[in-house]
């Protein structure tokens, strides 16, 4: 099924000994699933064509649910989520990190948040980028990382970026944002747009636009564009 | 954290009583990881407002890899994949399945497959409803449960729809499509479309807007919108 699910050979704008080629993820419980998977099955597909690892980092190696702890959040009972196993843990992460992808979700605001957080703090430094979806720019603003720069983050809870990030400039109308070598996305699934935008930046535009044919997604290429900034009357 | 994945009051137009509330999906090794969490985010965040049990059915209670396990399929000897955590297996699979969604991906066309298309005619007939995405209309079709159906799937690999279907009424340009209670969809990001239809149809209009406005995600809802079937030519 290589027709299938496989992009058409690599035309890189990165010269090829400088591509990234360690990925991490950082989960945590009540993660948004779609937050994680939207960017990783783009870049599972990049895979097949570029030498590429992920390494899924956990608080520990247990694994990793993505149903929300608080009862509040789930009136219903409802007894729904999906369960990841970590290759890794923060306390033993893997070495030589280039690119470390953060989502977003309720566990955001749970107590056992904070070696999240100071794992974004100590290993952002060696990275070559960091991709942060929805609510995961806020534990990027919160260890620090964002401070003066711009971003972007879910619109709906708008209101938590500038508690959580008091010294970053938050932009509320956009798809995603880049300011150096953070790129910030909007809520759940603009993650898919901000990786695809990566994949083109860094892998050149072609290999992009393969790997959005293959997902059969047709990508918003304008980081501008944002329906969800209207809906909740978020302005400059 | 409310306001940011959590859509409203549910006005459903299926009688209360009558709503599906055990879901399950069906896992294989080399599943394609969108395939899977593109449709059951959305029901993620549908489960918050709604009585629903999820049940991850796989061939065993290993974990399922969503990595190739042809070598032929990874060429560059990439090390990127996720693990999911089954709740059941096959040979012990959860009572009382309303709804099963069956993912595509490169391991429908392994030699371990047998058991899952087996498992899809032994189920189907106590199902309220069955959601396809991608190839795994293929494992539907081998199952036989689309026999003199219309239905859809992958469009790069169109191919392979008469030879795992050859009594089904292929729709070729088609984002999803509808057949009695069978909702089969076209490649990758095409399940989040047609669960959205599904989500609007037995639970209402509203409904399904608001967990699309939560996914942050502008769904296609016309199911004829097709731009892919054109990348390959395929015609009716």
């Amino acid at each position: 099924m290589a027709d299938e699910h496989t992009p058409q050979a690599i035309n890189s704008p990165t010269p090829a000994n400088q591509l990234p080629m360690n990925y991490g993820v950082l989960l945590y419980p009540a993660f948004q699933a779609l937050d994680v998977f939207g960017p990783l099955d783009a870049l599972n597909i990049l895979s097949l064509k570029q030498t590429m690892n992920l390494s899924i980092i956990g608080p520990t190696l247990d694994p990793i649910s993505t149903k929300p702890r608080n009862p509040s959040l789930n009136p219903k009972n409802s007894n729904f989520g999906e369960s990841i196993l970590p290759t890794h843990s923060i306390t033993n992460p893997p070495p030589n990190l280039d690119v470390l992808v953060v989502p977003g979700g309720y566990g955001v605001r749970d107590d056992d948040i904070t070696p999240i957080i100071d794992f974004i703090r100590t290993t952002y430094p060696s990275l070559k980028y960091l991709i942060t979806v929805c609510t995961g720019s806020w534990l990027a603003a919160k260890a620090g990382v964002l401070d003066g720069k711009k971003a972007t983050s879910n619109k709906a809870s708008w209101a938590g970026t500038k508690v959580w990030g008091p010294n970053v400039h938050w932009v509320p109308h956009a798809r995603w944002v880049v300011d150096g070598n953070i790129w910030t996305s909007s809520g759940v699934a603009a993650g898919i747009d901000v990786t695809l935008a990566f994949i083109r930046e860094v892998y050149g535009e072609e290999v992009g636009k393969d790997v959005g044919r293959v997902m059969e997604y047709d990508p918003h290429t304008d980081a501008s564009w944002d329906p969800f900034a209207e809906v909740y009357n978020l302005t400059e």
